[in-house]
């Protein structure tokens, strides 16, 4: 008998690849090429750090209401949290507690499965079809509840509302939640359907259309009574988790509409133009919605092509797993660096 | 059968009282009345908001080498975490997965038992004796873990190092978690300690001394073994959790030590003041070693004295339970602030 007896063991931790060189071109976590909203650095530079000193406000109101007013929702009907890993993992604990097994997609997020186990949960995957689409019907089995990402991640695939709208309404008694995370670049969100549907939830991110993926915040959308859960269960261990500057630079970038459809737009640009030459460089792709692009080439491996990127300092993500083992996961960065991608990927795929 | 059967149950949350008016004195959480160190305002004003499109850097680097710096360690004996009550329930989460009962104090950090239930985590409650100490004994017999603040709260009593080291010391099957939140305000930390004992951690916070309760930043410090398991558990379902602001700011001010050292001084010279003051007002206290003083009057019941403190928009805070209900705890705000608490007391006990 020993204390080390006690430890909760897990998978020892493999950091990520967090380059920082200076030509690098950076296209593996999904960030956002562009800056936040300006009104962010207004809002650093004429921050009261004196404030500081006191604990910031539970219940985040500020940033709440900036959502409420952007989503045209109450403000009763928003969550935030940490970053939509907080709000999800949230999720899971406030609404997964049954004995019935919750259902998610087979090729998915990566955290689903953890947050799971470490909430002792039961889970089954259902395995995409073989374009990587959700097939419907997999999830009108019993479950304990549901949850998928639209447009999925690493594939870029959008499913249509009606496909979302036919698993939330063929779950009444279970909680369907619709992980938005890259709705914004081109996807519709199923935001219209939580006033029809009480069991929807919707969770969304700064961290990719708003450019903050280093200010950690997320939010969830849905009806009064599931947002009052989400809250009631935070607030049972946790009152103090969004700091002073998230509250006020989230804020101040929500409220600026003009930057972020300007922002998402040239994103959207830029990867619909970088497809065209993925094509015609002989790489396919399920269709991309999100700001990456779910690549294979038809004669070069991921992993040659991911290791010849590697030595050009060009960054792209590969995970050396069943199904998806012959893709690469390439973000959407600025032109500049998109155009040193192709040009890179042109040489590899032609000596 | 309905999706709400599968909701977790809490009880339900009652909002802490953040009274926010022109003339208040608010002594009722314990917060610094200093503003952060004058390093913490130059960063928010240089800060270079475009990197905010980025990830933070996962193992906060910059933040645990300003701490590792100050407190003479190496980076591996330290972990940070969002607030220390994120910190605290990582440690819950990490070391306490033990079939026989946790051990802490009976009246002491109202967090324990939520995240003992949170995780299923058996605990048994040692009383404190009628001075409201800890005693050693009670922490002699077979037990999954330990957890107790010093000094403890709300009570503001220290306990001397050779009590926590006979604790630790008898223990050596289990983690023993030193919350030394308030430390700073005149205790003599435990950790020369975590050298000798293996199973000692402890956890401190930036939302006292450090007057930074707004950017949410705690910390663990042990040997390299405990901050791995730490690290190990917490990137393994949640990578990106201290946010850039945070990560800037909190390292800025742990680097100016004759701020931190000055700003301190102020708190515990106007605590001893107060104490005087108090004692001729027919008020008796543990002895406060916090940046709080647990007060009880001979004559007069709690509850009406924080009822009329609160009519004059005095703020302080007061318990209607079990053994703490004639108790009062103050927080040292400033000298002028005490003032005021002072004179307003002074009427309400004479009268």
């Amino acid at each position: 008998m020993n204390w080390r007896d006690n430890v909760r063991r897990v998978e020892p931790y493999v950091p990520g690849e967090q380059p920082n060189k200076p030509n690098m071109v950076k296209l593996n976590t999904n960030e956002c090429p562009y800056p936040p909203a300006p009104g962010v650095e207004r809002i650093a530079r004429e921050m009261d750090c004196n404030q500081m000193r006191l604990y910031p406000d539970p219940e985040c109101n500020v940033l709440v209401e900036a959502l409420a007013d952007f989503y045209k929702l109450s403000p009763e009907q928003i969550f935030v949290g940490v970053g939509s890993d907080d709000v999800l993992s949230m999720c899971f604990l406030t609404f997964f507690n049954n004995d019935k097994p919750i259902l998610f997609p087979d090729v998915t997020y990566a955290f689903y499965d953890v947050w799971a186990n470490l909430y002792r949960i039961p889970f089954e995957v259902c395995p995409l079809d073989e374009n990587f689409h959700i097939n419907p019907e997999d999830y009108k089995k019993p479950n304990g509840g549901i949850i998928f990402p639209n447009p999925n991640a690493p594939t870029g695939l959008l499913e249509p509302l009606h496909v979302v709208e036919d698993i939330v309404k063929s779950n009444p008694d279970s909680v369907v939640i619709v992980d938005e995370a890259y709705i914004d670049f081109g996807g519709k969100s199923c935001l219209e359907l939580i006033d029809k549907y009480d069991n929807l939830l919707i969770v969304q991110t700064f961290s990719k259309s708003r450019s903050m993926a280093g200010c950690r915040i997320g939010f969830a959308m849905g009806n009064r009574e599931l947002i009052k859960y989400l809250e009631d269960a935070k607030f049972s261990f946790n009152s103090y988790t969004m700091n002073q500057p998230s509250l006020l630079m989230g804020a101040e970038s929500v409220k600026d509409r003009p930057y972020f459809e300007k922002t998402v737009a040239k994103v959207v640009n830029t990867r619909e133009r970088v497809k065209k030459q993925l094509t015609e460089l002989g790489f396919t792709f399920p269709e991309a919605m999100g700001n990456f692009i779910f690549a294979s080439h038809k004669s070069v491996p991921a992993k040659e092509i991911f290791l010849a990127l590697k030595e050009q300092d060009i960054y792209v993500r590969f995970w050396d797993k069943p199904r998806i083992s012959n893709h690469l996961r390439i973000s959407i960065g600025t032109d500049e660096e998109m155009d040193r991608l192709i040009e890179a990927l042109t040489k590899i795929v032609e000596r």
